[in-house]
């Protein structure tokens, strides 16, 4: 690996999905840190169709709470910062700027279904990215798939642009932040030759 | 930051997606390595659902080159090792030792359309790490999504278990590897706050 072994830890070996967090803030400037950094991982069409909602007013909180299941509602509540992500369905739009060498890159996504899936991809890849920028800024995430994405679709989003994909909650971890880890499949198990 | 600034040029800010690369082969070890450190990263219900099946022999690369776009050809002929990234639609089945704690999680997938779903999600986002992850490994990655991807499925996997999401050549870069840097959105476009 060129990557130092320390920097391995941080971002993989050691880190960890924290379930409880400390009340420290996360500032504006931090995600925008992250983001900076993590905006160069490669999507399809150089599309970076990843959006990221901050949830800072307690009236939206509470809105997004209503939304959310009984395991993940506590954690939300009492996290420093959680953020929605979602896919921009309409990242097609930006082409023109994004991928400016080809100017018929717009028209491959003229297909609604085909351009949400392909944001809905793209969003995915950049989720795994804003995870390990979460960690290289020295904080932990907690990334909870447990939601009803329509429903904070509809909320959140009521012109039908974005469509929510995982919310993550941001910051330093608490007391009793983790369980064991869990298993991991072997290299064995998950890579095959043909 | 926590991570340095040396590593997050090694992983974002001075990587690049290449579209050349020398001859140097790249072993499995390798490729178990990346696999080694990229696993820890988290997935929904611990479920790590991305499988990677790496073309060695050319009666298998002559065959995936059947199914890719003209742009993506030469560069995949060339390559010392491409590789497909898929989602394995029946990952619930080892939910039962990755997520042992929740007896019932495999049951949340009972739904074949729910998982294949979530499988391309989680999978997805593992990608994001392991592209993150080639690149700690001081190789580049040259990650493709000009494919067809039906008859890929097809072709490679006619149990109809695997979903081919994207495929990415791996190894060092050759002469001419990159173009210029396109365009990155601001962290302002990206990130709003309610």
């Amino acid at each position: 690996m060129s990557l130092a072994t320390d920097a391995q830890d941080l971002l993989f070996r050691a880190a960890r999905t924290a379930n409880t967090f400390t009340d420290e803030p996360v500032t504006d400037t931090q995600v925008h840190a992250i983001y900076d950094l993590i905006r160069f991982g490669p999507t399809g069409a150089n599309a970076q169709p990843l959006r990221i909602v901050l949830v800072r007013t307690p009236e939206a909180r509470a809105r997004l709470l209503t939304h959310v299941s009984a395991t993940n509602g506590p954690k939300i509540a009492a996290a420093p910062l959680v953020a929605i992500l979602a896919a921009d369905t309409r990242f097609h739009e930006t082409l023109p700027r994004l991928f400016p060498h080809n100017p018929g890159a717009r028209d491959w996504y003229a297909d609604p279904a085909f351009r949400e899936s392909q944001a809905r991809f793209n969003a995915s890849i950049q989720i795994g990215y804003l995870l390990v920028g979460i960690r290289a800024a020295g904080l932990s995430a907690g990334p909870m798939g447990g939601f009803d994405a329509p429903g904070v679709d509809k909320d959140f989003f009521p012109d039908g642009r974005l469509r929510s994909q995982l919310l993550v909650n941001i910051g330093r971890p608490g007391p009793n932040a983790w369980q064991a880890r869990l298993p991991r499949l072997e290299p064995t198990e998950v890579i095959t030759t043909v």
